[in-house]
């Protein structure tokens, strides 16, 4: 077991943006250990008063839509023109076993894992999507404590777990190809509709009429959505990475959201309910590790799981038989 | 306590088709008693090789949409014109909260309630989502074992239960208004995606044109999504339950996606992963009723929930509190 210090160690360091505590500190809310769990709650109550000062943003999007490159272009704008300090986290329990397509490999963002302004933090290996999750939440925490003010949450717009940033952002930001073909097939159905904001990636050279009819394509289709609790409308515009363009105009569009949802107080009950809904997942998910962690549990599950998808026994009398071995 | 029977006799009225047995088992289910949920257990087990013959729809729709009316004459169809044995089924934990806007008033649907094909079954009282969802669930499977071949489950657009809804379900239709304005605001956001066709409804009189448009407006809209998994194209279509037109067109979009499903194998797929999701959703509502039944939980839960609102204490920490109690 690596070395492990007292709470307050953790605490000072990460107040004083001391990156290497912060890290260790990240370590430890991903570490399942008891021991750890428990050093880790202390630390979070002790930061926690010093949380909340950021700006949350998911970005999702397909592999290939040019994710990380949008990623280190809006970052760099961020810390240069808007003289942010920048956290890039990933939430993506597929990274290790797909090569790293999500930030499994820090070298993809080059410059901005560099710039002094940036932290970047790759996705945790091995863990279950309720791992990660759990673990992206305090580490937004532990990075607002430590001074970052701007924190993007990065994932795949193909599985579950967009859902999850969802849940613990204050803006979510979906890129897109131009052309509403074969490219959108990956993007999974109902996250488009979780999206404050769109963006047309790589609209340069002999794409940007594409990507502009694209644009006007999506706003109009956006019009039809159900107007969101937040009275925000969804906004849809164009940027490139290789030109540097459209990077201000969807700033734009992230402050715009701010200010309505400030002033409106969507966005303050958006974090209290948040929040809320942090604790009861965290109930969930301790509840379901304990349940599934138990070796009767574990003998009988495979075997009911084949009888109730083969219709031979129902669902909830499987269930009752699981729950009793408790 | 209400009189009970041994789990054949249910099973032998309900396989006879004796309604009184069938909505005596419903109760059952509904039941939170452990020893009806037992006995309710050995029910489904038995029923079990006699269900799955049938199609089950979802139908959404905000309030004012014409649900009931289109339900009533859509089921009338199915009775009439395709010899369906019909039930409706309503999942709505608010319906009598909300005084009766769902079902909650089997005269609403007048004709329906009156045709010895139709078994109508309004939502149960005082239950949470959660236990709605169980036991509508189990109602579509004693309802299939009844002889039903065509169940329609009922939901309000404008809560959670539609996702509840989709999981249970092969087909699912929302109903909308025509204009694509003020009246879309009640439909929740991520439920035009859920749908498997929309039906723009009262299409009738001075209405026919807006209906039309907002028909082309849609069908567009959705060409905009990603593919479903089933490889199946959402279809929007018109109707009037006024004028009774529109209703083969519905069905023929429901033979047509039956037809595509089942012959590429998500028909099936679906239902065993429906299987297998009730089973899991079965053990975190009973782990999680245990848990929140702890007097203890109970005690210092409202106190916890305050603090961690207010960003006193963070989620994770209060989530180990509790859990701790256990």
């Amino acid at each position: 077991m690596a070395k492990r210090f007292a709470a307050d160690k953790y605490v000072e360091g990460i107040l004083a943006g001391n990156r290497v505590l912060l890290s260790q500190a990240i370590t430890l809310v991903e570490s399942r250990l008891p021991s750890d769990q428990e050093l880790a709650h202390e630390v979070m109550d002790k930061v926690l008063p010093h949380t909340g000062n950021s700006i949350r943003i998911g970005i999702t999007g397909v592999p290939g839509v040019g994710k990380s490159t949008f990623i280190e272009t809006f970052g760099t704008y961020l810390i240069q023109a808007q003289q942010k300090k920048l956290a890039v986290l990933a939430i993506d329990p597929t990274s290790q076993r797909s090569g790293g397509s999500i930030l499994g490999d820090k070298t993809r963002m080059e410059l901005l894992s560099m710039n002094p302004q940036a932290y970047i933090r790759p996705s945790p290996a091995g863990k279950s999507l309720g791992g990660v999750t759990r673990s992206t939440r305090e580490s937004i925490l532990l990075c607002e404590a430590a001074g970052f003010d701007a924190i993007i949450v990065e994932t795949v717009g193909v599985g579950q777990s967009e859902t999850a940033v969802h849940e613990m952002v204050d803006f979510f930001l979906l890129l897109m190809l131009a052309g509403a073909g074969d490219e959108l097939q990956g993007i999974k159905r109902g996250i488009m509709e979780m999206a404050d904001a769109i963006a047309i990636t790589k609209a340069d050279e002999q794409n940007i009429l594409k990507a502009n009819a694209a644009k006007s394509e999506y706003q109009n289709a956006l019009h039809l959505y159900p107007v969101a609790a937040s009275g925000w409308l969804p906004k849809v515009s164009v940027c490139s990475a290789l030109q540097n363009t459209g990077l201000d105009q969807i700033w734009e569009t992230i402050t715009e959201y701010l200010q309505l949802t400030q002033n409106n107080g969507f966005f303050e009950k958006k974090r209290r309910d948040q929040n809320l809904q942090w604790m009861f997942e965290a109930i969930r998910q301790g509840l379901e590790e304990k349940f599934y962690a138990n070796p009767q549990v574990k003998m009988q599950l495979p075997a009911l799981k084949t009888v109730v998808q083969e219709g031979q026994k129902s669902a909830f009398a499987a269930a009752a038989e699981l729950l009793k071995l408790l």
